[in-house]
């Protein structure tokens, strides 16, 4: 990737959504094409307009928001997670109001539309429930042969859970989405709990991020204070878990992994005490986790670098040297 | 735990089982007072014969031996695992066959029978699928206030399992009677792969059993010359997991746990990906696993020593001091 790869975002922003937009939104790796949005940590309308205002206030306007699914494919869409990002989804933080609205388009369409524009070109990373992304595969079969690859936020492989003890968010938000995804025969980057759960972001980080002169920057930095609350209970500390913009710098090769092996993955999605999980076969454990014949589901267990500096080494060096930027909207 | 407490042991004798076997009879803290066998490693009836020839070569013919449950609650017994243990259960070694046969109670009637003989006091080390143990809860629900505690060589925790993906030998073999036995209101210490897997036995444990005199060291030196044939592909090489044993020390006290938090068990008894996993409750990892309020499972993840070393000097430091011995059985 020496040349910025167009990429598409598919998201339920949420705050740490709000951190992986501005990543690839700062990545000079990235060239951020389109955005879908799904019910997850907001309803997919909601997450669109914290989309779409993130965008004007990062001087991006024109990049393309779609809303996607408000339900998942069973059942209905539980409300989501006030409890961790807020009322707003983006810890009670009051954006100015972008002028643009959403595309026309569903995030599925907007997804199939980037897929034929870039063919073999065009990255997914997905942070929120997988619905759009199965949505998409079902428009389109050629999707798979379209995409490059896909980046998935979910999923625990070895560490526990965060809505059931063997399940996570995202997954378990739509588990018969996720088996689709996880079965079609392309290449996915599964980025779990293991990984996410374990390079976190301090409060130094998110001083940082307060003292810097970027509106984007700031706003995260607030945000961060209400997410920040949310894991005293987890961490027991002020601090949180980097899960979407870990997915994203992992999609973008912004950092390097580690331990990432390619092995079977399967979503539980029966009704019992597992549904939801993402059953990975890391069995080869003890031999150091050697690829699976036949399976393309990278799953990663380790970086091999510290996360906290990439990003915001990232964000900084974008809002220094971008002349694009726009005017803090007051 | 000054005077040897009575203990009743339920297994599928299996090579790892033969080791625990001779660890609590070598156990100044342990009185094995009667023995279960079930189908697993091998079938029960084939266990027992196994243990007949064990405790007659050790010295202690006189310990009853009850034959239990051939087939799990749903299904037919598989066939057992020779791959692991051989066709005859222990590694193809060929024992003496004993003078004694099978006591005439079913292995839970048997437990039961115990159980009320040293009511409060009895302590049962469980080490192979969970069918006699829930069978025995079933024939006398004051079994949960009889027995003092229960110890289960089984699941996987946070560590991958050996039949799936999730799931371990134990469980799987019979999910719906470990869904019963974990659910049922008395103290459980759970052994899971997280802790086996990783406290192994290497080539020069098992050439220290070959140089003993004693002729039970000599055969399970001998067996595990097969067993861990089987670990090469497991580990890289020639060694092997401590299943059953390390279980049986954690039940007398003979090792110190290090990580064992009581949390919530569920056993998975879908037909789905997830069957036969222990889905244990650990999301407390990153405050450093504190107990659940209410929940009396233990899940062992750690322990505080090496286990080999206390294994291989525990069987002898008994064969040294004791008179009872038999002799060799040519």
């Amino acid at each position: 990737m020496n040349q910025p790869a167009p990429f598409f975002l598919d998201c339920d922003t949420g705050i740490d959504d709000a951190l992986a937009l501005a990543y690839l939104l700062a990545s000079p790796r990235a060239d951020l094409v389109g955005i879908g949005t799904v019910s997850g940590n907001i309803d997919a309308a909601g997450g669109a307009r914290n989309t779409l205002d993130l965008l004007q206030l990062a001087g991006y306007p024109d990049i393309p928001v779609a809303i996607g699914a408000h339900d998942p494919q069973e059942g209905t869409f539980h409300g989501g997670a006030p409890h961790v990002h807020g009322d707003n989804g983006i810890g009670g933080v009051e954006l100015a109001p972008s002028d643009r609205g959403p595309v026309e388009v569903s995030a599925a369409e907007l997804l199939v539309q980037l897929a034929h524009r870039f063919p073999g070109e065009l990255r997914v990373v997905a942070i929120g429930p997988l619905t759009n992304i199965a949505e998409a595969l079902r428009l389109e079969p050629q999707l798979t042969e379209l995409v490059a690859e896909i980046t998935i936020m979910g999923g625990a492989a070895l560490a526990p859970g965060n809505i059931t003890p063997v399940s996570e968010a995202n997954i378990a938000n739509d588990p018969e989405a996720a088996a689709e995804v996880l079965a079609a025969d392309w290449n996915v980057t599964l980025v779990p709990l293991d990984v996410t759960m374990t390079n976190v972001l301090e409060e130094n980080h998110r001083q940082e991020l307060l003292a810097s002169e970027h509106p984007v920057s700031q706003a995260l930095g607030e945000m961060l204070g209400y997410y920040f609350g949310f894991y005293i209970d987890i961490f027991g500390r002020a601090c949180s878990a980097m899960h979407d913009p870990l997915a994203a710098a992992i999609a973008v090769r912004g950092v390097e992994v580690a331990t990432a092996p390619k092995v079977r993955v399967q979503v539980d999605t029966t009704t019992g005490p597992s549904r939801g999980q993402t059953v990975c076969d890391l069995r080869g454990q003890y031999l150091g986790f050697p690829d699976q014949r036949g399976a393309r589901c990278r799953v990663v267990l380790e970086i091999g670098e510290k996360f906290a500096p990439h990003l915001l080494g990232t964000l900084q060096a974008a809002w220094l040297s971008e002349e694009q930027v726009a005017e803090p909207v007051t």
